[in-house]
C-alpha cells in the first residue's frame, strides 16, 4: 500500500501505527472475541483504554489535579454554545479575543446565549494576517472568561505567547494545535479541542477545565450540556463516542513511544522551518500574507502569482499523492497543514514539487 | 479468532461483514492511500460514503421526502434537550408517556426547557412491566408533541403497535429497537435512536425529522442545536463523526444485501420467539416479569430464583464466551439484548444453557 501525503486540514492524517493496531485488533480486541467498538462502555475492557486516554493526555500535557479532562461529543462547535452557557451568569458578559473565521464563529455563537464584548480583533477587511499584541487587548475585569483561538486554520496564525488577561479566566478553543508542544496548561481554566486534527478522528472532543470553574458553572441548563455532568461521571455520563476514544487512545500512546511533546514539538518547528524557508526563498512566486511572528506551525498558507498557476498546483500536487493542499473555500489559495501526524518526508516531497514548480514559474 | 456471543445491551454486537470490511480498508479507502477517518468530510470520498448511508436508510426504512435524515452527534442523551428546546415554543406544553427510565429521562430533561405533562405511565412501584392501551392515553390536543420511547431496554417492553395521537404530532426515541423492521415513518414527526444498538458504533445519532416541523421549529436556540441547521447542510454544518457514519454505511450496506428488514425482521421474530419460549417452558424456574402483549423483541428480561442462582448463570455465561447478560443496574436478573447483529446460532446457544442450568436447579 502507498500512502497519500495527506495534508488535510482536518479530519486529518493520523499515524500509521496507530492505524495498523486498531486494523490488527478491530475484529478482536486483547482476545474478548469483540471489536472495541461492541464493548459495553460501562464493561472493564473499555474503561481500561477510556481511563487510559485520560492518563496519557494528562501525562503527555502535563494536565494538573486542578483540571479535569472530558471526552465530549459535538467538536467545537458545541462548544460555541457550550463554554457561555455554562459560564456566563446572568447579568456578566465574556470577552473574545478575535484572530479569525473561528473566533468570530465561537463569538457569534456565544451572543447567542450570553452577553458578549469584542477584546481586539485583527481584522482588516475581513482578513487576519496576524495575532494582536498584549496592548492592543482591550480587557473587562469584570469579564466571566476571556475566549481565545489558539491557531486559525483558515488564516495560518498561531499564538506564541499567550496574553495576560489578568484574574479573569482564560479559555481556549485549542482545536486545530492541541497537543503540538507542552505549555503551562495552568494558565488556562478551559481548553476545548476537537480531536481531528493532531489527536484523533472526528467525533470526539477534548476538555480541560478547573475543577472549581465547574463547581461554579450555571446550573439551569440541560444536563448533558453541563460540565458538571460530565466531570462527576468521568465523560461516562451518556455512551460516550467509544471507538474515537480507543483510536485517540492509540495515538497518545504511540506519541509517548517516540518520546512525547518535546520530539512532536522538535519536528513540527523542523517542519514548518522548512516550509516557511521555501517560502521566503523565492518571495517573487511564493506571496505568504502572515506576519512572520504570527505564522502558525500548524497551517502554512501562501499564494502564487496567479489563481490559474494556484489551480495548476493543486491539479500536479494531486498527481503526485499530495491531498488536501486547496486553501479554504472562503479564502482560496494553498493551504499546508502540517499537524503532529504528518512527517518532514511528506514535507521534504512537497517543498521540492514547489520548488520545481516555482521554477517552471 | 473465535467471536463472542454478545448480547450487550448497546454498545452491541455489529454484523461481522461489516467490521471486516472496515478492516480490511483501515488503511487505505478504495485507494486513496488514506484510512476514510483521514479523509476530509468536504472531499468526495467521504462524501460519496455520507450520501450513500443516507440513501440506504431512506431505501431500508422508506424514508419519505417529507422527512429529514440527520446525522447528528450526542446520542439520545443530547435529543431529551434538543426536542423540546426546538419544538416547544413559548406558552405551549409536550406531552410523554413513561413506559421506563428512558422515557423519565427525556421526561425530566425536557421539564429542564419547556412545560410538560405526563400524558400515561404504567409504572408500579417504579417498575414498568407494559405498554399503555389507547384508552390509557390522556392526551392534550394543543400539545407542541407526544414522546414516547419505542423500545425499553430495562424493562424489556416495546411498542408492537404506535398509539393514535390525532392531530398532534408523534416524537419517538427510537434508540434501542431502530430499523429491526419496517413501520409507517409518516405517521412520525420525528424519531431519533443512538446508534450503538442495532445499526452501528457509538457517537453517531440517527434524526429523521418531517420538514415542515423543521421549518416551524424556534429559532432563539443555539445553532448547533437546532435541526435547521443540519438540515440545511446535509449533516454537515459541523465535523461529523465520519467514521461512525462510514461504519453505519457498511452496516446498512450489509442489511440491503441479506434481504432487507423484511428478512432483518424474521430473523429477530424467530430470535425472540426461541427466547421467550425457552422462558414459558420452564415458568418455575424462569421469571418473565413482561406482559406477553408488551414483550420486546430486542431485550428479553429476566430473573432467577434467587440472586445467587442469577450470579452463578452470569459466570457460567462468560466462561462459555456469553457476555452481556447481566441486567441494568437498576433492575437487576438477567437481560438478553438480541440486537440485529445477534444471530440465531447465538440465541440458540444460550436457550441450549438456559434449559441445562435450570435442569440443574
Amino acid at each position: 500500500m502507498t500512502r497519500a501525503y495527506n495534508f488535510n486540514a482536518g479530519p486529518a492524517g493520523l499515524p500509521l501505527p496507530a492505524l495498523e493496531r486498531a486494523q490488527r485488533e478491530l475484529l478482536d480486541f486483547e482476545g474478548t472475541g469483540m471489536s472495541i467498538m461492541e464493548h459495553s462502555h460501562r464493561g472493564k475492557a473499555y474503561e481500561r483504554v477510556h481511563n487510559e486516554a485520560i492518563q496519557l493526555l494528562r501525562e503527555l500535557l502535563g494536565v494538573p489535579d486542578t483540571h479535569h479532562v472530558l471526552f465530549l461529543q459535538g467538536g467545537a462547535s458545541l462548544q460555541f454554545a457550550m463554554v457561555p452557557m455554562n459560564l456566563v451568569p446572568a447579568g456578566k458578559s465574556a470577552d473574545y479575543i478575535l484572530t479569525g473565521g473561528w473566533s468570530e464563529k465561537a463569538y457569534e455563537e456565544a451572543g447567542r446565549v450570553a452577553k458578549v464584548r469584542i477584546a481586539a480583533s485583527t481584522a482588516v477587511e475581513k482578513k487576519y494576517v496576524r495575532i494582536p499584541r498584549q496592548n492592543e487587548l482591550a480587557l473587562d475585569p469584570d469579564a466571566s472568561y476571556v475566549h481565545l483561538t489558539s491557531n486559525n486554520t483558515l488564516f495560518g496564525t498561531q499564538w506564541h505567547r499567550f496574553p495576560d488577561v489578568g484574574q479573569v479566566p482564560l479559555v481556549a478553543d485549542m482545536s486545530s494545535d492541541f497537543l503540538w508542544r507542552k505549555f503551562d496548561v495552568t494558565r488556562f481554566a478551559l481548553i476545548y479541542a476537537g480531536a481531528q486534527k493532531n489527536i484523533g478522528p472526528s467525533g470526539v472532543t477534548v476538555v480541560l477545565v478547573k475543577k472549581d470553574l465547574v463547581d461554579a458553572a450555571r446550573k439551569d441548563i440541560p444536563t448533558i450540556l453541563r460540565y458538571g455532568t460530565h466531570a462527576a461521571n468521568n465523560s461516562l455520563y451518556n455512551t460516550p463516542p467509544t471507538f474515537g476514544i480507543y483510536l485517540m487512545r492509540n495515538v497518545l500512546s504511540y506519541t509517548k513511544e517516540i518520546g512525547g511533546l518535546e520530539e512532536i514539538e522538535r519536528r513540527n518547528r523542523k517542519k514548518a522551518e522548512v516550509l516557511y524557508g521555501a517560502l521566503d526563498a523565492r518571495p517573487e512566486f511564493f506571496r505568504a500574507p502572515v506576519e512572520k511572528e504570527s505564522r502558525s506551525t500548524m497551517n502554512v498558507v501562501f499564494r502564487l502569482p496567479t489563481e490559474e498557476l494556484e489551480k495548476k498546483f493543486l491539479a500536479e500536487a494531486t498527481e503526485r499523492r499530495m491531498v488536501g493542499l486547496a486553501g479554504h473555500r472562503s479564502t482560496g489559495g494553498i493551504r499546508v497543514s502540517a499537524y503532529n501526524a504528518v512527517g518532514l518526508e511528506a514535507v521534504e516531497v512537497l517543498v521540492s514539487f514547489m520548488d520545481e514548480f516555482a521554477k517552471r514559474g
